[in-house]
């Protein structure tokens, strides 16, 4: 591995039961039948553990980063797309025409792109991180897609992203990613760590037909029988069958990790990436947060594989961090509710559940009417409104 | 029917298949694979039909109405809860410290208390509307829970409440309810709107044990029995065996599809709701969004019925419109798409599907970083960060 790596890794730890049992007892005494929360309690509980204190922090504001790649097994024609279209993207990125920006927009999220490994040399823009490794990544069926040394740089690409975003004031990482073709990689990644077979966690991707759709699944067959990647040594599944973009989601994760912030996982990309994060340091899963299910079968079993289940199921095949990006506000809600929602004894509710009225209705009317620090809501308190 | 509804229901019309035309055909040039955002197209093109152009209007801000009435039916131990909760929860909303109270300010949406029917009298608040009916319902097992002339005035508090908040400048309305036992009039209205049977419809509510719930089931039965209401008369199913708040709450509903605007519904009360407003004006589905599933099957039944699909799945089963609440962003951020993202022809991005590569890298860089009008994420344009 690497210093900048190893020094990650070693930072990741288990989530703090201390914590999580304060969330659960807390969940428990806030004005609302037990559970009526259903998935949301959990998702508290999971992030009092990881922020090790409870409440955990508020959840914004929260930082996208879009990483993007290309890919040498497109020569295999696994897609109708050109890769040309790579870099039209990351134009449409960093001019804020995208899905993920209009979406970021939507909730308060900043974008960030990062060139980790586009083909073709891209014009300079104060709003592109230049982090290419290399143009692209070689053809996984011919050679290994990168080397070993040139995935560890692009996993080291993601932890210093991680880190710029989180020094700038970042509470929460969310994925994005962008590489014509990139589900290839993806789905050969998740038939190496799941051990599934290529055909049953390979999509259509982008819309592929069924001819196009089988020639992908033999490539990644193909591919895997070349290297037969070890998961065992997930640096060098990602280095063999990989994309440089899935190298960099994965130091972002790891990072997140260490620095013990959510990070937000968008469709099968970072769900494949998320599987090298746990191969090479378990417990980063505690962080991690599997913001939807992606059409792509591969995301599917990748999260099962991660014991996560996806907040969101929407149809979406998108990527970008599209999905990720949706789900950002049903994680802040889960955590504003332990900040400010009031419980039976405060706010003079009985609790049936205990039995013990205390009507006291006298309450302060505190910091609860208010925004929570860091609300990134500029509309400002205009709850309860009565006589607008 | 009254004055006041019979205008509401006159103006209540189809979608306009032109605006969802359009729609479809602009989803179809955005800069992403065709179908690739799911649900959220399809979700655009309803509001476009709903709005009657395209792109509909912004869906933001948005304004919460939570309905609170007490249920006669209580009497017959129903539920472990007392009912002076329901005032105590009132108290909680307009002190804002309940959980829809949370999730509100996390969306930016306001929230408007109204007492349709609290059985006791409330202390006056600048933070709550005095609409009340009258002091709950009556025991739909032993008379009708309201007569016809009341479950017209509890809908034409709804109507009011829903033109003080569109006139106020609202874009979108979710519907909220507070009133323990308030279950049980929900399953009862689906079960007669559906066919369905009251076992098959009835839930745990709070979180009832097996007992209670058999009781539940029996007094649905027993009320369904005395009454034989029918769907034809949908007002007389109301005042049989619905509630004061599942009243307003249908001319809400009914109130925004007459002028045009989408309204997303929370959970089983309000799904119960719909069935009304859809049985006395059919195309009122038009404007209808179901914000989430509930816990409660009978939330699942009537949502068939009505031809929607939720869009969140959470295991929620708090009411109050937390979960609609949730769903805010999502809606949100479907029409956000048609205003902001980039098309193939003005990104300069080659689109596979009509093999139209046309790169124009001078577009113009224009109103698509900047916020939408109407905004409501006070962060401002935090989009495209790089150097922070």
């Amino acid at each position: 591995m690497s210093e900048l790596l190893d020094r990650t890794v070693v930072a990741i730890g288990p989530p703090d039961e201390g914590a999580m049992a304060q969330a659960r007892e807390l969940q428990g005494r806030l004005t609302k039948p037990a559970g009526s929360l259903g998935r949301l309690e959990e998702l508290s509980i999971r992030l009092a553990g990881l922020a090790r204190t409870c409440p955990p922090p508020p959840v914004d504001p929260a930082a996208v980063a879009v990483f993007a790649g290309d890919h040498g097994v497109h020569a295999q024609g696994v897609t109708p797309w050109p890769r040309e279209v790579t870099a039209q993207m990351v134009h449409n990125f960093v001019t804020g025409g995208a899905v993920v920006n209009a979406f970021a927009r939507q909730v308060g999220a900043s974008v960030t792109v990062v060139d980790v490994g586009v083909a073709v040399e891209l014009p300079p823009s104060p709003h592109l991180l230049d982090r290419k490794v290399r143009e692209g990544t070689r053809d996984m069926t011919v050679e290994t897609a990168m080397t070993r040394d040139e995935a560890i740089r692009a996993i080291e690409v993601g932890i210093e992203v991680a880190d710029r975003l989180l020094d700038a004031g970042a509470h929460t990482l969310i994925t994005g990613d962008m590489g014509i073709a990139n589900t290839t990689p993806s789905a050969a990644l998740i038939a190496a760590f799941t051990g599934a077979d290529p055909g049953v966690v390979t999509g259509l991707g982008t819309g592929i037909d069924s001819e196009t759709h089988h020639r992908k699944v033999e490539v990644i067959r193909a591919a895997l029988a070349l290297h037969r990647p070890s998961p065992q040594d997930p640096i060098g599944v990602l280095a063999c069958v990989g994309g440089l973009e899935h190298a960099a989601i994965t130091g972002f994760i790891l990072r997140a990790a260490a620095r013990r912030h959510p990070v937000i996982l968008d469709g099968v990309i970072a769900c494949s990436a998320a599987l090298v994060a746990a191969a090479i340091a378990p417990e980063s899963v505690t962080a991690m947060v599997a913001g939807h299910l992606s059409v792509e079968p591969g995301a599917a079993a990748a999260l099962a594989h991660l014991d996560l289940s996806p907040l969101l199921d929407l149809g979406l095949r998108l990527g970008e961090g599209t999905g990720a990006v949706l789900a950002l506000p049903i994680v802040a809600s889960a955590v504003r509710a332990l900040h400010e929602v009031a419980t039976f004894d405060t706010a003079g509710v009985t609790d049936a559940a205990h039995g013990d009225a205390s009507p006291d209705q006298d309450r302060r009317n505190s910091s609860r009417v208010g925004p929570m620090d860091g609300h990134p809501v500029g509309a400002g308190p205009v709850d309860v409104v009565n006589e607008p």
